[in-house]
Formats: C-alpha cells, structure tokens, sequence
C-alpha cells in the first residue's frame, strides 16, 4: 500500500513532533516541513543536516533562510501540492489563512488547538471521537491540556460512565525557552469555567464538565486535578485499574520517584526520548482518592508532546487508513513506541 | 475591666503578626514576646526601638542576644507568669515541649497549625465552632490554608448545608524571605487526601472532604479551588452574596484588576497595611461557577497573616471574653480593622 | 517660608512612592496625584480614604473613575496650574508628552528614568551631580539601578577616585504584581554594554563604564557586582568604611542573616516600611573583596522605591532649597527617616 | 590495542552522562555502572532494556533494586575488580570512602568536583593542565562552573597571556528535577571570594582571580560575566575569534535567537541531542566589549554535561593513551562529536 503523504506547516514547538512522529510512522512518508524565518528549531534543523525538507510560507523571506544558510525546496503552495494531508501547527490565525491553500489544491489538513473550532469541521480526539474523524477534510485537534483530559475521562467513560467533572488546571505558563511570554512569583487566575471544560463537552456532550484554570509559573507540564463522579460506582483502585490498562496513561508513584511534574521531565530525558519528551499523560497513583460517589486525582500533561498520538490518529481518520478507533490508535501507538514500557510491569 | 494579659512565644513569620495583632486589641494587653536568636526579624524589633519587650526561651543564648545589640527583659518562663495565656508560635514540636511550662503556671495557650493536634484539648476555628473553646485550657487552631478553607465553607453551610467538598490546594512554597526551602520550575504533588480537607472534617465532621495538594514556585497566598455540594440547591449569584457578607472574605474580580495571588499582596501594600499584610481571604467572582448541584470556586490565603484573627478569637475563647460566636469575632474584626473597606462598596 | 509644592503625575510603582515621600517633607506640600484609571493602586487609594487629592490626565474618562467610586479633584492641567514642581513617574513616552503643559505654565518637572534623556536639561543624581540641577527646569532622574549604582560609585570616588567600573547587573525581570511581563526558569541577556554603564559615564564622565545586564525571574530587588579600579589604593577595609558612612548605604552581612535580596525585603516589611519598602541601597560586607587593585563588591538596589530620595533631592535642588548637595541630601533623609538606624550600631 | 575498561560508581545526573559519553569513546570500553537504589534515573535505565550493567554500591539493600524489578550483575567491588579506572560520581564524601577500594586494587579514578582536593593527587582540567594527570593514579575534575570558566580562560590565555579575572558567577540553583533544593523568589548571595575564583587559581596558577556568586532560581544553565585582563592589549574582535576558534565552545549571538541560557537548552534538545545536553559551553557574542585594556563577556555553563569532556580527558591522561593535551582533547572530542557543527558555519 503507498504511504500517505504529510506535510508539516509551522516548524516550532509543536510542528517540531509532529514532523518526528510522522517520521517514526511506517505507513506515512513526512514530504517536507514548512516555516517562514530562520528560528532556533530551522537552525537546529539545519545543524542536525536537513533530515527533513523545509519550505517556505513567505516566499519573499526566503533570502533571510538561505542567508544562515538554510536550504529551502519551495514553498508552503509546493508543499501542499505534494501531500495527502497537512498537519497545521502554525500560530493562531494563520491556519485558518493557510486553509485557503488547503482547499483551493484539495488537500485535507488537520488544525491544532489553537485555531478556532470552525476552522474545521470536527473538533476531534483519537480516542473519545474518532469515528466523527473518518474521511472529514478538516479536522481541530484538542488542545494540549483537553487531549490529555479527555484521555482519562474517556477511559473511565467507556468502562462506568462519567456523569460529570470539575477540574483544576495548573497550567504551565510557557514553555522551556519561551522569554515571550512568562510569569514571576505569581499565580494568575482566568474566569470560569475554562475552555478545556466547555471543549470537554463538545467532543463528550453527555458529561457535564465545569473548571478553573490557574497559572503559575513553570515550564514542564500542567497538572490537572479531576473530581469525577461516575454513573456506576467505581472504587479507587478499579479506576486505577483502567487508567492503568490504557496505552497513553503511564500510572506513577511518589514512591518510585515521581514527585512532581519536573520527575516526569527528567525521567524521559534520562530515558533517552528526543528532545526529553512523553507522549503519555502520567497519572498519580497516590492522588486517586474517592470520596462518597466521587473519584479524586491528579493528571501530567506534557503540554509539548501530548498531541501528538492524537494528531496521528487525525490522519488516519481522515485518510481512512484504518476504520477503527482501537486499530488506529494502536497503530500509532506501535510506532511511536508507546505502552511498550508497560509489558515491564 | 482589667486587659487579658498575653504572650507570644516565637516571634517569626507568625508570632510577629500575633504579637501585632494583639497589641491592636483594646481589651487585650501585649505583655511581651519570646525568642532565641538574633534572628532578622529580631533585629528588625530592635530597630523599631523594641516596641514589644523581649523575653529569651534559651537562657544560656541570652549572650548572642546581647552580643547583637538586643535588650532581654527575661525568660520565657519569665514571661509565662506574667501572663493569661500564651499563643505559642514555636516551630513544629517546640510547642509541645513549652505545654510543660504553661501547665506548671497553669496558664492557657494557643497553638498554632504546625503542632500535632493532641497538643490540645480542641481544635479551633473562630467562625467554625467557637463555642468548642469556650473557657478550654489548650487550643490548636488551624493552618493556614484550613483555617481560610473552613472560613468558606463555614460560610455556606450556615446558610445552606454543605454535604461534600473536593478542594485543589495551590500551594505557595515558601513565605518571601525564606531561602531554606523553596522549588524551582516544579510543580510538587503531595499523597492525596491532603491535611487540610482531613482537618476540615474534625472541625465540621457532619461534611465529606477530600483533596489533593500541589505545591508551586511562589510565595504570596495559597490559592484554592473548591468543589462544592450544598444540601440545599442555591445559586451562583447566592453563593456570592453569602460570601460577600461574609467579614473575613474579601470579594474580589479580575475586572478591578486582582488578575491572581500576587495582585492581592500588592494592593495590601498600596493599601499601607503592615509588612503588606491582609487579613481576609480573597474570593475571585469570575471562578464562581454552578455545574449541576455543585458550587465551584477560587479563592486566596494569605498564608503570613490569615490566622491571627481565628488566634484572638482563640483569646476570647479560652478567657471567656464573649460568649458568643459573632460577638467575639466582630470584637476581634473591629480591633484589626477588618470588614471596615466593606462600608465603601 | 512658604512649602514648596508639588504635584505626581503617574499614580503607579514610582508615583505612589513619590507621593508618599514628598507627603513627609515637612518643606513640601503634595497638591495632588493624576492618574487615568481605576487601577489597583488608585482603588487602594480609595480603600486608604483618598489621603491624596486625585487629578486626572484623561477627562474623558473620568467617568470610569466615578464608576469605580473614586472622586476626582480636576484635570492633570488643573493640578500643573497649582503646583511650582511636577514629578512625572507616568509611562515611558508620556512623559515627552505631558512636558508641553509643564512648558505652557512655566513649571518645572522632574521625569523618571524611563524617558528619554533628551526630555530634560539636565541628567540628575542627588550625590553624583546635584550642583547641575540647580535652578534647572527639567531633570531626568538616574534608573533604579543607575541611581543606586551611582551612590556606591560616587561615594568611593569622592574617597580615592574612581578609574574605572565593570557591572554585572543581575537584575528582578518585574515587580510584585506585575503579570504583563515575566520570565519563567530563564536568563536572559541583553547586548553589551548595559545602559547602565552608559549612564554612569553621562553623570560622572570622569569614570571609565562596562557592564552586562542578565535578567532574572524575581521580584525582588536587583543585585549588582562591581568590579571597581580606584585611582589610589585601598584596602578593602577602607572601602567598607566609606560605605558604612553612606546615608543611602546599608552595609550587610550573611552572619545577620541577610542572605539575598528577598532577607532585605523581608526585613524592611518586618520594620513596618509602608509597602516594605526600603529607601537604602544595601551592600554585602562578605562580598568586599581585593583582587591587586582593584575592589569588587555586590549591592542590592530596592527597584521600587531607590530613585525616591534622589526625586526629591531633585526638588530641592529645581527649587533652590538647599544650595549644597550635603545639606539637600541630608534634608531629604532626615525627613525620610533615612540613617536612623546608623544610630544604633 | 586494547580499549580501556572504564566503571562508573554513582549513576545520577552526572553518572549517567559519564556512562553515555564513555560508551561513545571508540578506544574505551564501559564495563557497567554502580549505584546503590531504584532511583528514577536507574528506574529508566531498566526501561531502557539495561544497556549498562549495573553493579551495587549496598550490596545488603540488592533485594531494593531487585524488587523493582532491576537486574544486579554484582557489587561495585565487583566492578572496580574488573576495569581500569573508575569515574566517581558519587555524592560528595562518598568518594573519598570508595578510594579504599580503588587503592585496595591498585585502580585509577578520576573523582568530581563535589569531593574535596586532597582526595586526588591532581585537580585537573583537560585544557589547562592536561600534562599533569599524565600517569597520575587519581584525579579530581574541576566542578561544573570552573571547568567552563578555565575553557574561556585557558582558551585567552594561550594566546595573549591572562592576568586576572574578576568573575560573577549567576547560578542556576538546582537541577531539572530536583526538589529538595530549591530557591522560590530570591536571589542568594555568597562570601566571597567564590570557590570558582579560587580554583582557577589553583590549576592556573599565574592568575589573580576573584569572584562573587549569586544563586537564582532555575535550573538550566550557570551563566558567567568575567572581567578579564589579558597582558597583551587584545580586541574584543580578536578575543571573540580565539573564542571562536575553541572546539568546546560555541559563539552565539542574541540575532540568532539565542536570548539566554534557556534557549540554549532549547537548542539542544531540537538537535536531538540524548537529554538535551551540550558539551560545550556558549559564548554570547553580543556580550564581548572592551573596556580600557579589559575584556568582558559573558558565558552559559550547562551544568549536567559540562565536565563529561574533560572527565574522559582524564581518562586519557592517567591511562596515558594520548601524550599530547591536544591529541587527546581532539580525540574526545572527535567521539562526543564535539566542534562537527563548526563546519557549518
């Protein structure tokens, strides 16, 4: 069977690992990345010897990449032309622009959270929706925080049924490297309820999802709190035991090491995982509390890599690659080496 | 009448604002405090000019005192005969060593949240269950993000019943000026439940608490989220109302500019309040949202300051000052000023 | 004779500082502040019963102060009409702006260090160079770290002279409450050399300058090391005492427990500093070291509230108070309770 | 030839690099790795499939290792029996306890910076005094930020000769990961001179150093300004080439994006380098000015890998595989990959 043909657009953080992840997938050939100016991540491209080729979504800048000598192989609009889909991890507002481009060569694409969800015809998640995924021409991915959410609602959905949450993110303010944006000695709070709880209800109408958000000032994954209150009675240790079965949740201990969320960084940079990344969400064994019907506990998201099993699944669906949800995210899961570490328990 | 003659022993981050405090009570008589070294914040007595006359609880360390310029009134033992009773903010575990010392004069004392609980006959919060301490020869008041929790939920179950709460304690690392703790770009979990929602059930055993616990990397005001179950169905906007009425809560929105923990310590500083100190907790109008029966809301803990009004009612409490709840907590909120900004709105 | 009077247009960080320190000049009187919205420092001045008369700089929105219940005594035009001295501490660019209606009423101002040099007649430092600013129309104070700065350079080139300074400045990326800039685990650095260093040379061209600005995420008070060549040998011993003998200087040590710059804050709040704010610069004793000739050192500049004596220094000298820069320094620090505490060693 | 065995005690974050740097010598062979518990870091050693036998420091606490899962092939005594020399990356103290065992076999180490100077028979920097560990049985690494400091010193020196220095050292305070040190809001300062100082004196010894060190709070990267006095009158221009021309250090500039130390760690990792670490130290182009005869600049120190170059210098020395400083820091490099991107430029 040929490969599906993607093309990255937007090489930063997040465009970053998708072109990775597609790379790793077998059944996909990554055709080339796009960007506009020599950032850190295209020198870093470049001094790593051009494994992926990059176009340029400005033509008129490509002097500026080839002046630090960056080799450029077109443009966005030849990009495109060459793939079956488009992964759009470009800033907010341009997607939407580039999605000109996307329709008038045909093109499916596949938008990252940041856009806003009519760029798409289905907000999507891997797991919770992905039949609503197959054969759309657009797709909105979840954000970072959302993607992993839904993960571990939607893992105790499919087994007792979730009637409603109340979550508390403890947001990471920036990201490492980031001097644009950043927060000293304070935690800021934003009005309720947050949109991860209103974008919960949209990929999961059934649930009745409400949170607030708080940011403090770290760079190296939000933590969520999730208070959760089953339609069937579930004791902590059977909640425990789904989130365990599940391939992108990695079930951890403060006994083992797991503190906080700087463990988890440390513990996939010392696993030898590119760039200190995990695409799973850990969840805190010794946080999982019940409290009459409830079930308590706290999620790490490692908001620079999480969506990018998702984002795969995304591809899969609207290529049709495969029709089922658990084949697909088990596909991606194969190649991008996730849950392996679970066959060592 | 004659004035309730106190003391304070340990004059740190708490025992500082206690001895303040108290020195604002009318009906109250500050006598002196007692300390061990010449600590910042006994140099910083002495050069105030030693409004508060100082007593050592290390006889044999009175040199190093000295020594520094520091004039020594006595000894803690001292100080404890001249007194009705002691708020003891000694470090974790000093406290139960200076009980021996008060139960030989057979004074009475106030402990503060650090000790263990069997230090003292009652566990004590002024609004909670005031009526608990009446005329008790030991109290142990509340933590700091307990006794703010409690004033909260307190609030709520007068007017409506509480069935169950879930709370997320953001917790701020370190008070300003501490270097021998701290975290730095982590978010630290701790074992769930946490003590605060424990501690809220011995208090108000008649409601169902859990909670989970997360420090951060600041060091202005604990903030918590609370999920909330009244017994009786009531609104958002009577939730506010209840806490707006509330004198040791201060509503607050992100409109008027308190975007988070640190624009509450600011404004206590623009406000010319001592050290920037504020006695009330904070609530966030903008998180109070309803999802189904439950109540979700922010609010902030001024960790420094926001026990030494639940302190003095402890005072009142054990000396028999009031005998009744409101009478001695509004006796208290006047002398410190609290509640007076609420005539403005 | 009759008090000076004057005005604060910028009723921020600076302003409120400003106003509070003209307010204890027994030679002054404070008019009035402006201001333009119901910020958080106005609302407090509101919550403080309006201790100051409140102009404002857009009548137009007037009505948004009124909304938020806080009267208002007239227009910045107004107030420049009942004042001889304005102090502008609004944001960097106003300033220029609001110097055309101290020009039409022929009044005189003094702008913070956030202006551009060329929106004065003369670069000022109360120690450095108060002579030039005699009877001058316009001055622009020295930035924070500029101003405390010049006092230890200043104080020891007036000793043994001064050949030449290399800075590090390790400064606080925002202010408490600040939430619009930040940084969050980084260092940044400016290109070399630092403004600061540049300034200097302005103030004392005398003085060889260089310096290395690195950003930090605190908010609490700049650190600076300077690496100092005086003209004639001295010990380092001799540097320490003509610090000692500064007004504007605290000379600290580790041993205190003045481990950093949060201990300096933390203390000043323990003295009960309105705002915990601290007028002196302080200098670790521990860090004085000789390296051959040349002295290197570490200073702590209070960002908040350093450039307030030498504002009013430069009213003294606008104005003519005090012809001698002794005799004005010493007036403003005796009304400002600066060196008391010199006193006492 | 026969590679040189090479064994690891302490496989922590400076262990773990040491193991992984050694196993990409092709001229040494890595006989495993001591440690004594299943810490996180020995935790990903197993999910990475053990590619590093491990031995154990503890033998009577084996069943720890084993019961989480983890395979032992022996005792550090085992392992020290077996190879030529030891890399010792134990925690401070533990070093001097296992040069015991080391002496008992008649072994070669190499210690780090943490043990005190008189545990080894040279204090060592692969640059600056390679020709001293020639045949020497034990060694001592320079710490983290003197190693750094030396290469920039070493690196001027050799060519125009280098008289003093005067050094601010802005620490990070801990490492990613870590949370029982830390440092929340503050800035801690030393006494001065710092050890760093005084170190480079003792591996160079014609020149005067001094230094002041300030602790902030993040976790990657020390950052150091040096003031340095070369004998030969230099331009930064030419200084900036000498730079330039080190293989262990990288020249970056602001333009590029580089803004601090996190954009350095940012860098590393989208090289996909394993952990995000770099060997080399940055040099901040836009920071290099001349001051009279001065040089000042400013240099990032990553301090988890920094001294994994030198420490296999070390190996080269004492194993005496390479007589020459040059041949054997071009052979280290060669394997580390070290100086490939200068080719780029």
């Amino acid at each position: 069977m040929a490969k599906v043909k993607v093309g990255v657009a937007g090489y930063g953080v997040i465009g970053q690992r998708l072109a990775d992840g597609v790379a790793l997938q077998e059944d996909m050939e990554l055709v080339g990345v796009a960007d506009v100016a020599p950032t850190l991540s295209i020198r870093a491209l470049r001094e790593r010897g051009m494994p992926y080729a990059l176009y340029t979504a400005l033509p008129e800048k490509k002097g500026d990449l080839e002046a630090a000598g960056i080799p450029v192989s077109g443009t966005l609009e030849d990009l495109v032309q060459k793939v079956d889909v488009m992964l759009d991890a470009t800033s907010a507002g341009v997607g939407a622009k580039n999605k000109e481009l996307y329709t008038k060569y045909g093109k499916k694409a596949i938008f990252q959270g940041g856009e806003k969800n009519d760029v798409a015809d289905v907000f999507f998640h891997g797991y919770a929706n992905y039949e609503k995924g197959l054969d759309a021409q657009f797709l909105k991915l979840t954000s970072c925080n959302t993607t992993g959410l839904i993960r571990a609602v939607d893992c105790i959905d499919r087994k007792a049924g979730v009637e409603k949450v109340a979550i508390t993110i403890i947001r990471r303010v920036a990201d490492p490297g980031d001097y644009h944006r950043g927060l000293t000695n304070a935690l800021q709070v934003d009005k309720a309820p947050s949109h991860q709880a209103v974008d919960l209800m949209t990929i999961m109408p059934h649930v009745n999802a409400t949170g607030i958000l708080v940011h403090t000032p770290v760079t190296h994954g939000h933590i969520i709190t999730i208070v959760m209150t089953p339609k069937k009675d579930i004791s902590a240790d059977e909640a425990l035991k789904y989130f365990d079965d599940h391939p992108r949740i990695r079930v951890v201990s403060l006994d083992e090491g797991f503190l906080g969320n700087a463990s988890l960084f440390r513990y996939a940079r010392d696993l030898g995982n590119p760039r200190g990344d995990m695409y799973e969400i850990a969840l805190w064994k010794d946080t999982v509390v019940k409290s009459e019907g409830d079930i308590m506990f706290a999620i790490n998201i490692p908001q620079e890599s999480v969506t990018i099993p998702e984002s795969i699944d995304g591809i899969r669906a609207v290529m049709g690659m495969q029709k089922d949800r658990i084949e697909a995210t088990n596909t991606t899961n194969k190649y991008l080496g996730i849950g392996k570490w679970k066959d060592l328990s």
